[in-house]
């Protein structure tokens, strides 16, 4: 049986969503918990829809995996969050489902969707510690927004693309990057069909140079256009990304 | 001088506002971090306009305190903050100005508003853990709001108030309590001049039973005017509640 299950988690203290010998990922956790319940040695593998680095957080990360059982999704779903609860695990299912065998958490994947909190005042958070970008200096929303209208579309993402990146191709589709506020925060809300790596944090990290006016909203045309990733801006934290959704 | 300064704070980790013996206390941090300042063993004392409970949050307290010497509003805020993070703590000052020495943070408040926040899904938090109460049976929104309603106005709130409470009248206002909806979230928002102690909680541990099909949305109305802490239900967890604003 192939079950999909949809993730809740909080990146802070592991080393993201792949598991890695030096220390915990969500992936391990979630692994660590099937071994538990099918009293298994042989792990079975769990797949997720995106890789997310060390410090991101999801609210709806998506993956799947196989048992021989067939198992009442709620009641696999309690049974799973019992054994992450177990390992103090900083991850919990939010829907489980069965699915057909065909589907694959990150090849069906037909969109990504992700959130990024910037904490735009004078004093540090507190409450949203570890769930925000800090930026102490005002950002002008407006200014961003148009930078971020270069961005949408079709283009060779090189610029924003991380060196470590394995993707095939720097062109992607950017199908949408939307700027909101609410109180003290911005929100980046942007979804494309796939990303590359660090690219959502270093649209960010540089978009950011246009809000504090390092740069012209024109600016971030001239730097897509450069495909050279040292002409864009630092890549922005992993504790303001939010892996929000993945749409099949 | 007189200075007037809101605070944001994390209860979790803390015995609450007043300084105590027996662990860290939001009041504590802030008088180390005057001494810090002042470089001196005197302590100054930060007063509040209400004491809060461990476990409980702010994201709008207000306290006041006196120093001799007179420092830029910005500058001290920055000072003060740097002392707390040295200290790591919980609590960051958001706002601060000289007030005149007639001004009480605690007596010369004229209401308060506090938010409380219940996760009501399945499957517990990790993103909000600590920063809401979980409640994972479905609950009626429509009838929390119809029994919500009988506590609105002027009434003796005896069965709402904890043991201890030191209030000299049970009598209390309660001029706002709005019940709405983010997500899988149920926001309650309540205002009054002031409160009794564990009035907050203890109204919303009611009313929860009333969401949850335990009592009927006229049972309220009974339960208040009982008069008996025993009418009333249990007191919901601190971690769901947030000083949210101080009136003057």
């Amino acid at each position: 049986m192939r079950y999909k299950i949809t993730l809740e988690y909080e990146g802070t203290n592991t080393l993201g969503w792949q598991r890695q010998l030096n220390g915990p990922s969500i992936q391990e956790y979630l692994e660590n918990a099937l071994s538990a319940l099918t009293s298994s040695n042989s792990k079975s593998e769990v797949q997720g829809a995106g890789r997310t680095d060390a410090g991101v957080h999801a609210l709806a990360q998506v993956a799947h995996f196989d048992l021989e059982r067939d198992i009442e999704d709620w009641k696999l779903r309690e049974a799973i969050n019992f054994y992450l609860r177990e390992q103090n695990a900083p991850v919990v299912v939010l829907e489980i489902e069965k699915t057909d065998e065909n589907f694959n958490a990150r090849f069906s994947a037909v969109g990504r969707g992700y959130i990024y909190r910037i904490l735009n005042r004078r004093t540090p958070p507190v409450l949203e510690k570890n769930r925000v970008w800090w930026v102490p200096v005002p950002l002008n929303i407006e200014k961003m927004r148009q930078g971020a209208e270069h961005l949408l579309g079709y283009h060779d993402f090189s610029s924003f693309r991380a060196a470590a990146c394995q993707a095939k191709s720097p062109l992607k589709t950017l199908d949408k990057i939307d700027i909101s506020t609410k109180g003290d925060e911005i929100i980046f809300e942007v979804e494309a069909r796939s990303f590359l790596h660090h690219q959502v944090r270093n649209m960010v990290g540089t978009l950011k140079l246009v809000g504090d006016g390092h740069l012209h909203p024109e600016d971030i045309k001239i730097i897509l256009e450069a495909k050279n990733r040292k002409a864009a801006g630092p890549t922005a934290p992993a504790c303001g990304l939010y892996l929000s959704k993945v749409m099949y």
